[in-house]
């Protein structure tokens, strides 16, 4: 069974998959059973869930910078959305017999690292910030997702489900433009700034956590060794490319 | 019919009422044929979804206090409950044909004004005033409510449901105070200007909105007469101070 819905020539190899490779064919109970694999899921489970709640809480500040009471209601929603997200990670943490705060900790610094080196001058920052911020993340969720267990990798591609950013926020970012073009320099600085910042904070938790950066770069998982973390890394930024020019920026 | 579900002598009226009093045993569609009554039920439903939303904003801003996740993801929580709330709000005025950002800007001033009024200066505070507030508005609203038509009573008594403010304030607030005795007056003196800022701000609202206030005062609704709204604040004040007593604070 390949799970990757990606035609990707590397991934051509027989269905008959060796035992790392394997792991996307098994259930939860199955593939955890490898104590190193279960604690880079709990690490995964608990980095998403920390980030829902950092989201929600930077979509509800936004909020207050919102121009209209429509637009505020719609930073609201969003940010409703991803605490809902964060229910279910926690609630997957807790069914499956962890901490769900204990498996958050080692995260919340990154997290903070990052929405402190980004914190937002204004209402369309903000909104630039939200769409690149859950569109990295998300891209980053479903590369791994799709070598994990089939019941991690279906909560995960779930919770992941678009929650309205881009539509919203590419149509805003995107008339401001129009009416200031001057706003287009500005904007791409600041997109390639959280790029820069999201980057780093994810290196950092990379180097801190042995079994989340095994499974990464190919201990346990399914076929994801170094090249493949680097051809990720490609695609992750070449879609944040693509994604600045639908906003009117240069990437 | 009655609706009231408290034992009071200055209710027990004959069932048949006259013209004014017959609001509640009517429909929205009845009782909005009378433009009076219409526009009264639009600024109620205009300042309880604004007030959902300002609710969502402070309780998310709270939880940025913390000290703990799992204290910040209970805030979460809440701040998510009452953006619900708003959209069943917002989405009732839409229904009925009205903007519903046009019905809750009247009341953004003094929302506002109230909490730029009490900003906590810390989680207990900021626990503090999301019980008081959201206790004293609920109040507020369920002793409107039995006075209205058949459909906004039903859809106001849903919104005001609890969302679980109650009992995790009054827990973390009580064992705050256990440790600490001297926190009491301190956050007893809180409550209190808390009351008195939102009293005041009420005030503000009901000067400035001339269908509320007629509403309020006896106009258009069941039985509402001057004296009968000195009642109701002498009932949201004494029930006040019981939750105040319950929270270990002298109000």
């Amino acid at each position: 069974m390949t799970s990757s819905d990606k035609p990707d020539p590397a991934e051509d190899t027989p269905d008959t998959p060796a035992a790392p490779t394997g792991i996307a064919a098994l259930d939860w109970t199955a593939a955890s059973a490898e104590p190193q694999y279960r604690a880079a899921v709990v690490d995964l489970l608990g980095a998403l869930a920390y980030g829902e709640l950092a989201a929600f809480e930077r979509l509800a500040e936004d909020a207050k910078l919102a121009p209209t009471l429509a637009d505020k209601a719609e930073l609201a929603k969003m940010a409703s959305a991803e605490f809902h997200h964060f229910e279910r990670l926690r609630d997957r943490l807790a069914e499956i017999g962890e901490e769900p705060t204990a498996a958050m900790e080692p995260f919340v610094a990154a997290y903070e690292g990052f929405h402190k080196q980004t914190a937002p001058s204004g209402w369309l920052e903000g909104l630039v910030k939200a769409y690149v911020g859950d569109s990295i993340a998300s891209d980053f969720y479903r590369e791994v997702a799709v070598r994990l267990d089939s019941d991690t990798r279906a909560l995960m591609l779930t919770v992941l489900d678009d929650t309205g950013h881009g539509g919203f926020a590419v149509e805003k970012v995107r008339s401001a433009i129009d009416a200031d073009p001057r706003l287009g320099g500005r904007l791409a600085l600041w997109a390639r700034r959280l790029m820069g910042e999201a980057l780093s904070q994810s290196q950092r938790v990379v180097a801190d956590r042995d079994a989340l950066s095994t499974m990464l770069v190919g201990g346990v998982a399914d076929g994801f060794d170094l090249a493949e973390v680097g051809r990720m890394f490609s695609r992750i930024t070449e879609a944040h490319t693509k994604r600045m020019a639908a906003l009117g920026l240069a990437a």
